[in-house]
């Protein structure tokens, strides 16, 4: 069942890191998968492009299976090496930043769906600029979570989570600008409603994007910045670089 | 650092089984505590009480502890006792759990800040009957999957995903009649929209209970069926279940 290989034979963490790297060679090629979903999703609506939305609800099966894959890695990998210590942190955060793709992808699937739909109804409502701004901006923030698990940047982490920041009160502010324009016009109100989901949909995935910005924190730094507020997760990774780098100093 | 105890300590599995289940007693007190926040949620939107709306807000902070102590509680037991076969899925159903259980939470919370806002706006709008019915529904769900949980239930954690279909099929007709609504009179429509906030939360919190009785399945017969059909997957614990009987038969 081992690979037979003399270099890294020697030692016992080696083994870890070639299972991991094959993990994360999947959980990246998912992240890019699940990027292209959103961006996709997001094309549809705008384009009204019928057919990429179809597309993208049938991709999502593609982002279910590396989830299960990647999960049933870990576990292998967490029975047959025992990681510790960082190794184990890398783990749990690769576990729960899959569950969070997993959810990027379901969340592109359903605005794929209310492309679809309004495809089939007619041409655009209001609101597509604010989907677009939106849109681009959350996708700018998937790729930079997913480039600080990879670079293991915990400072680039604390970015992404201050830009979830923006996303929430750029949607809470969209939200409002519809809400009037329903009031105002009525005839549109199914429209507007679904456009209303779509944005709803975004910022969750700037949520979900957060939460692996906070898993990078916790594999790099060993801190569980869940639930804590950004100005104190930038203070406390600050802190814990300096007195790492103070701790390296003597040697 | 490891506790004394002469009656265990012979056995290496004893010790994850005194580690696991304390973290067994948490994760149930922190089902308890969310199921009760769905419903005070619900009986601060439906009753317009204000205090406990304010209450479910504040309490969602004693949900996040939870969370983090038993994420915590179960990275010492991966790093001590390198559980392995079902020993090891129990560890990651109760973390994959865990996380849908905050969810459920957050959702709860979201009610409740809605269930404020439309108490200091003034009366009850259309759309109540069906959050009531809803809710009760998806109360019951969270009950069932936490006690599908306890008693490793895989025949009771496919009922739950059974349940989340009927949800999801009343959320939509739900929807579609506050839409009717809302474009018959549209005077109502900030009204009314926060009642599809609501719906949408528990259609998610439905989910969530889905999600835990699909780690319940996962704990218990070792088969990850996210993303299956719940006919399917009916079929697979029944067939499973029957594989294992027949095994103990020849003893």
């Amino acid at each position: 069942m081992e690979p037979n290989n003399t270099v890294f034979s020697h030692h016992i963490s080696s083994q870890f890191n070639e299972d991991i790297q094959d993990v994360n060679t999947k959980f990246m090629a998912m992240g890019g998968l699940v990027e292209q979903q959103v961006a996709n999703a997001i094309h549809a609506l705008l384009d009204t492009d019928l057919d990429l939305a179809i597309k993208v609800q049938f991709e999502d099966n593609a982002v279910n299976r590396f989830e299960q894959e990647i999960d049933e890695a870990l576990t292998l990998i967490l029975a047959r090496r025992h990681p510790a210590a960082s190794d184990l942190r890398m783990v749990i955060a690769m576990s729960k930043a899959n569950t969070d793709l997993e959810r990027i992808g379901d969340e592109a699937a359903k605005i794929a769906r209310i492309a679809q739909n309004l495809c089939e109804e007619g041409e655009s409502p209001r609101g597509y600029m604010e989907t677009r701004h939106i849109g681009n901006q959350v996708r700018i923030m998937i790729r930079e979570a997913l480039d600080a698990f990879a670079r293991l940047d915990a400072e680039a982490a604390v970015q992404v989570m201050r830009a979830d920041g923006d996303i929430d009160r750029e949607y809470s502010s969209a939200m409002r600008a519809l809400m009037t324009y329903m009031i105002e016009d009525p005839r549109h109100i199914s429209r507007v409603i679904n456009v209303m989901w779509v944005l709803r949909s975004l910022e969750r995935i700037g949520d979900h994007a957060r939460n692996i910005s906070e898993q990078v924190i916790y594999m790099v730094k060993g801190m569980d910045v869940r639930h804590t507020d950004v100005d104190k997760v930038e203070k406390q990774v600050q802190a814990k670089t300096t007195a790492i780098e103070q701790k390296k100093t003597p040697e």
